[in-house]
């Protein structure tokens, strides 16, 4: 039994797609804060079961650790911008929340975790592409934070107590059932006003972007590739794309003609916004695994299949 | 005014005396868990106040905000083994706690932070001696993690709100008013059988141990030679001792006879121990800065030191 926190959420439920397909039984637990039922609907009861529960709530979370062997740990706020108005939920929907998870884990035997790390624990670094050797590591974002801190403990877990740990140090994701990030808020942007195109900052904001289905497919081949101790990874694509770009092919997409981009500018879009991300991904690459979609076919597959569920 | 919480405590308490003979005024906020008033008793009333509460108390530690221009922020769980037993101590009084610290400034306005972090971050490497540079830093001590996600915490409120912060990677600290650590165990185990010195594991450990007095003021020569961003020094001494190195310095020191130093064997002492800690202080070097004790010449102070305080 799989265990997948957040598998109700985007990238969430595109692994549980994943794991059905490959004839797995799962078990999701999601709070629902962004994560939507029917994001999953069509696999509940066959294959799949979903306990609607916060990780706050260990006792809920302890309960659904019955049956597991592996916990892929996905749940966490999307939102890194929101840690300059609130402070605490990065600390408590990702620190917390992933010990949590380790101490279940613990308690009920369960020892292996696969984790959604993120690229926002590098901080603004020089070194690009970034390794996964960069150091020190000195994230500029809360949510930055709550990842290195959740990557830490589970070091601790796997280096105290045994246990197997897979940490993936995501790139932007992108894809359909996308409910946050700047495609989504660019279409929200275009429904809203159908003229104009605010892009916050200067537009040469730079970063890898992986579509969804590479993303999940890359999380289980790391998880094939590897049995023991504590396996970190990049996971990305091997180049990047502008801020500018991407209203481009929003644009494009929508199939709006005329619109006016305009930028508020400053070198990044709020404080603690990363300027540029741009992972080595050559760890991966020697794992014999391979995005199918750059960044910019990542970035134009995101746009339409959002116009798409969202509307214009 | 200055904030030294954990104050009270072993190396906080030199930092007092330091920052005293310095004239400055201090505030120290300790909740006396392992800290004691008499280690600074003979500063009250004169330059410093004492604030006795827990930095999980965010009231009180919001009202001893007032005032300060900054904050030396060493108070948590010093004991390193306890991680193996009790899980969320250093998650509490760690993170937790270090998160507290950030909001309370940010909410007063207070923009400056030295921080105490850790050797214990960097885990079990093979990069001798380890410079900050050092990376993936997969801690295995939950100790060890919760310094990781204190250093993350301050990197992101610096990058978001825009602190200024020093954040000091600790070798072993020892001195004249230590309350733990393989110093005070030997002496504590020589108290209670004088004839036997059990050792945990094979003795083969080697770490770099730094003099408190040196610690203190490498801290505060760090403080002085930045002020913008997020510095992050190592902070040690340039070679090491071993444990069975320390085990006959420790007898030497009690002057017993005829002590048998037993092995329980193993290359650690405990789950989470790292075998082998050393630290690059090429940085701290470049400041102009040297300690005056080697590793061998601290661990003797503070055996003499220890039995003199604590007795036979």
């Amino acid at each position: 039994m799989h265990l997948v926190t957040g598998g109700a959420g985007f990238i969430g439920s595109h692994l549980v797609d994943r794991l059905v397909s490959k004839g797995e039984k799962v078990r999701v637990i999601d709070n629902l804060s962004s994560g939507r039922i029917d994001f999953i609907e069509g696999h509940i009861g066959d294959s799949v079961e979903i306990v609607i529960a916060d990780l706050l709530d260990i006792d809920r979370l302890s309960d659904a650790m019955e049956g597991v062997t592996t916990v892929h740990h996905l749940a966490a706020n999307p939102d890194i911008r929101l840690g300059t108005k609130v402070t605490d939920t990065d600390l408590k929907q990702g620190t917390i929340a992933t010990y949590n998870v380790l101490e279940s884990m613990r308690k009920n035997g369960v020892r292996r975790i696969s984790f959604s790390s993120s690229s926002a624990v590098y901080g603004e670094v020089e070194a690009m592409p970034t390794p996964e050797s960069y150091g020190p590591t000195l994230p500029i974002s809360l949510y930055g934070a709550s990842k290195l801190a959740s990557e830490s403990l589970i070091s601790a877990w796997a280096g105290t107590f045994g246990a197997t740990a897979w940490i993936h140090r995501f790139a932007n994701i992108v894809g359909p059932r996308g409910t946050h990030g700047v495609i989504y808020d660019f279409i929200h942007k275009l429904r809203s006003d159908r003229g104009v195109l605010e892009v916050l900052g200067n537009g040469l904001q730079e970063k890898s972007y992986m579509d969804v289905e590479d993303t999940v497919n890359g999380m289980l081949h790391i998880i094939d590739s590897s049995d023991e101790g504590v396996a970190l990874y990049n996971l990305g694509t091997d180049e990047t794309v502008s801020v500018s770009r991407i209203a481009e092919i929003v644009v494009e997409a929508s199939g709006l003609e005329d619109v006016d981009i305009r930028y508020t500018g400053g070198d990044r879009g709020w404080p603690g916004d990363v300027p540029r991300t741009w992972l080595d991904v050559g760890r991966l690459d020697s794992l014999g695994f391979e995005a199918k979609r750059t960044s910019e076919e990542a970035v134009r597959r995101c746009a339409e299949s959002l116009i798409d569920e969202i509307g214009l």
